[in-house]
């Protein structure tokens, strides 16, 4: 992890040294190419936000245990192999500024590893031998996957609503790192109202994240999010900056942007349409809307006891909407 | 079902009913396109082999509860699941003689799908809120993808020895069909010896039933299986037959047949690695090896109580080697 959320983690990097023991362990196999990807995947490994996230809600809710360790590795498991489908489904070139695992190994291998470790995901899960647990990720699974249905059948008809964008992004993002906030707090036992409140504070910041990497999409550059802008663009994602920005413009521009997007929309379309989204405030107002969600988080928070583990949830939501990258 | 197998299952119609009713209500969704490529799914359903096999080991073992019929649509859907993605894999074209979900939707709509009925999965056996059915699930799960990289690494070094193809069949194919008798035993609490030989008759009868496939890829013709005959080694997949044939024929003829098909064998080259193998009694000793597992299967059937439903799996293991389709 690197910046400033390794700053905000720093205080439990002994928590992560111990889901990393575990992550370790269920990542092995004895299948050489699963082996070589396994190896790949941990050498390019990403920030591990959710179970790092996972593990502080431990913190800020009771005394994390085997259980908490062992449910980490389950939701960066789940989460990789979504990650490894995703770059199929998408054609990602790269992944964290590295290729992804289908450029190199082939889609067939990415598709295969994909189920392998979203399965690995499950053997882990049932290590806990909770029930609840269980439930948590098969709820989880089903809403991410659904999410990413909602939003294929919305790019191919463009014509998505504020509605359903906050939906497809609750569903595709804000779930994933919302159970981690509840798992945290349901393997330390932690009492009813605290599990409620980390679930909600994790659905609140999973909304701002969200909002906040589809504003990035129109401000980032390549080698900052390691991808170019406007890809979403190019894939006929249509996020908020965009929505907010159509909602402040004449209706001819609307419709004229939705065409040039069913055509396929080259480097200088994709350039006219950033253009067109800061004219019409698009990236302001979603940051509103951004705030408004990291504005709830904390307030949910409240309602825990004062812990460095609650600190750093509560720096996190201000990171959620504030990081460039 | 059709032919024999739907003789076969006959007495046990009314699961099956049971189990179809729970299918419907579990496959449902609010989203349109999963529920468009549901509906195709359920017109173009397979035999559901999986499913019956589970009822009828359930009726074996005990009296069919709740927990049975969920069960037996977890483990269709995770079939269902797999299949897909295997489509998409070996870019199948037919799958029971109708277009694969992949070639009417794409590739991207087929990866994701499968992620969502794999997650539906999840969801019903968490209804049977059991956690000895969640450990099958899992464990069977990681089998089966296992199974599939090792033939995908195998395919792609054409080095595969007789052991390697039965760990490799015992994973993609053996394992869910043994889970399926293991799992009807489990939702009726049936003793741990009727559950133990539920598990090995399950294990042995996916072996066979594998083995016979493989045999029938040089046996078959489109519109049979619905596929046409070599397709196996179209990718590259050394099945037992061949491995047999290899070991009875000179050495140099396994070196030129391992260089046709890595160079990608057309039709004639196909046809004829097809003689050679007849010409070396590849298929006599596959279907030799096939019956020894099923007498094992058989066997292991009569430390079960006498019923209707053990006579069905004693049919059942015939029916496996013998059939044409």
């Amino acid at each position: 992890m690197k910046g400033q959320l390794k700053r905000i983690f720093q205080p439990f990097k002994n928590d992560l040294k111990e889901f990393d023991r575990h992550f370790k362990r269920l990542m092995s196999s004895n299948v050489r190419i699963v082996d070589a990807i396994a190896k790949y995947l941990v050498i390019h490994k990403g920030k591990q936000f959710r179970p790092a996230l996972l593990l502080v809600s431990a913190r800020a809710s009771g005394e994390p245990q085997q259980a908490t360790y062992v449910t980490a590795v389950v939701v960066e498991l789940l989460h990789t192999a979504t990650l490894i489908h995703d770059d199929v489904v998408d054609n990602a070139e790269l992944r964290r500024g590295f290729p992804t695992i289908h450029k190199i190994w082939k889609s067939k291998v990415a598709i295969l590893m994909g189920d392998y470790l979203l399965a690995k995901s499950l053997i882990a899960a049932t290590e806990t031998q909770n029930l609840e647990i269980m439930n948590i990720i098969a709820t989880v699974a089903k809403r991410m996957s659904k999410g990413e249905l909602l939003q294929f059948q919305k790019s191919r008809n463009l014509d998505i609503t504020e509605r359903e964008y906050f939906q497809l992004i609750a569903d595709k993002t804000a779930s994933l790192i919302s159970a981690c906030c509840e798992l945290g707090a349901v393997t330390v036992d932690a009492p009813p109202d605290y599990r409620e409140r980390l679930k909600d504070y994790g659905e609140y910041l999973g909304m701002a994240f969200q909002i906040k990497d589809d504003m990035l999409d129109y401000e980032g550059s390549i080698g900052v999010l390691g991808k170019p802008v406007g890809l979403d663009l190019k894939e006929k994602k249509i996020t908020l900056p965009l929505l907010y920005a159509f909602r402040e413009s004449p209706g001819k521009s609307r419709k004229r942007i939705i065409r040039t997007l069913k055509n396929g929309a080259d480097k200088k379309d994709i350039l006219e349409i950033v253009r067109f989204v800061n004219e019409y405030g698009g990236l302001e107002k979603a940051h509103l809307k951004a705030v408004e969600f990291k504005d709830r988080a904390l307030e949910t928070l409240e309602g825990l006891p004062r812990s460095p583990a609650r600190d750093a949830l509560a720096t996190l939501a201000e990171f959620a909407i504030t990081r460039n990258k």
